[in-house]
């Protein structure tokens, strides 16, 4: 029902979850919820070309992390605005902070999809088929939320997810906001031995 | 020859066809030029491992442009202090300004160099085969030049290298200095059309 809504709203999982929840699991409630808050229109406007936008960087723990992220908007107007230097600056912080390794699940390569599900899948043999499942299901959908920049628990807000922080500036911004690619190194971390 | 001192001395291409013009072309006292100027001795301490050391950051154009580069050296004295900081620094600017693909020549792929070869030899077709060979391999040391960081000629001072930079900077600390790696985000270079 949460992919359901997904597709239906565009919004973020954790968002789907919360309204399923606050609704009793009523999915067109729970849509009509997501409209009110301006997450489902965020859809709509994230097919549009974000083609100004900028860098930001962090420099952590005195320069043993640093952090590049690029966040793409419609206009150099919103580029340009404390709201988006804002958000671009919560980003480098939370990459930094929270160590993701992609932007969304659809980036995760297909071949760490299925070596986590071998795994969660060994982990459960022995009990049946669809208990299996359910619980590779619910581990992968951790794994993603662990892993993923969009879907990470904010650092500064964990109430809320990264995502869903991105939907609140489309909110206040009225334009399409992309999270484009981050790099992070930590010092030593290519060093052998 | 130029080749024969940098494997004498271990310094970089340019301070050695330096040393060699000012020397006539003196293998020995070429040698002998790089070591009074420290650039020879940097060699023995390259091999000294780089635990301490910092990653820095720059954003350039407003935005357009940001830079990460790991550098590391021995101490966490060095790594703190002001000639470190301003070594890093402009080194984060020299990528944002010159746009370098990699750290060294070593590290550009064999096929890359492969295809640079088949395209300069194809220039020069029809000329005997010493003659390529010598315009084949004088355009990929250009080549290297353009594209390897320490190669390129300092932005702030094009008389000299980024290795060239380095190895003052070896000289002044006393400490190994080792450029790791480094990463240069332009905005909309993964964007399409």
């Amino acid at each position: 029902m949460v992919k359901e809504l997904r597709e239906k709203s565009g919004a973020g999982m954790m968002d789907c979850k919360a309204a399923l929840a606050a609704t009793g699991g009523d999915l067109e409630k729970a849509l009509d919820e997501l409209r009110s808050k301006g997450l489902a229109a965020a859809k709509k406007r994230s097919s549009r070309v974000t083609r100004e936008g900028a860098i930001d960087s962090y420099i952590h723990a005195g320069g043993r992390i640093g952090v590049l992220v690029e966040v793409g908007c419609e206009t150099d107007f919103v580029a340009r605005s404390d709201q988006f230097k804002e958000f671009t600056h919560d980003l480098a912080m939370q990459v930094a902070a929270a160590n993701p390794l992609w932007v969304t699940r659809d980036e995760v390569p297909a071949e760490v999809v299925e070596r986590e599900k071998a795994v969660y899948a060994e982990q459960a043999k022995g009990k049946p088929e669809n208990v299996v499942e359910k619980i590779v299901g619910g581990k992968l959908e951790k794994f993603f939320v662990e892993v993923c920049l969009m879907e990470q628990p904010f650092v500064k807000d964990t109430e809320k997810s990264v995502e869903r922080l991105r939907t609140d500036l489309v909110g206040v911004v009225g334009e399409n906001i992309e999270v484009r690619r981050f790099a992070r190194f930590q010092l030593g971390e290519t060093q052998e031995g």
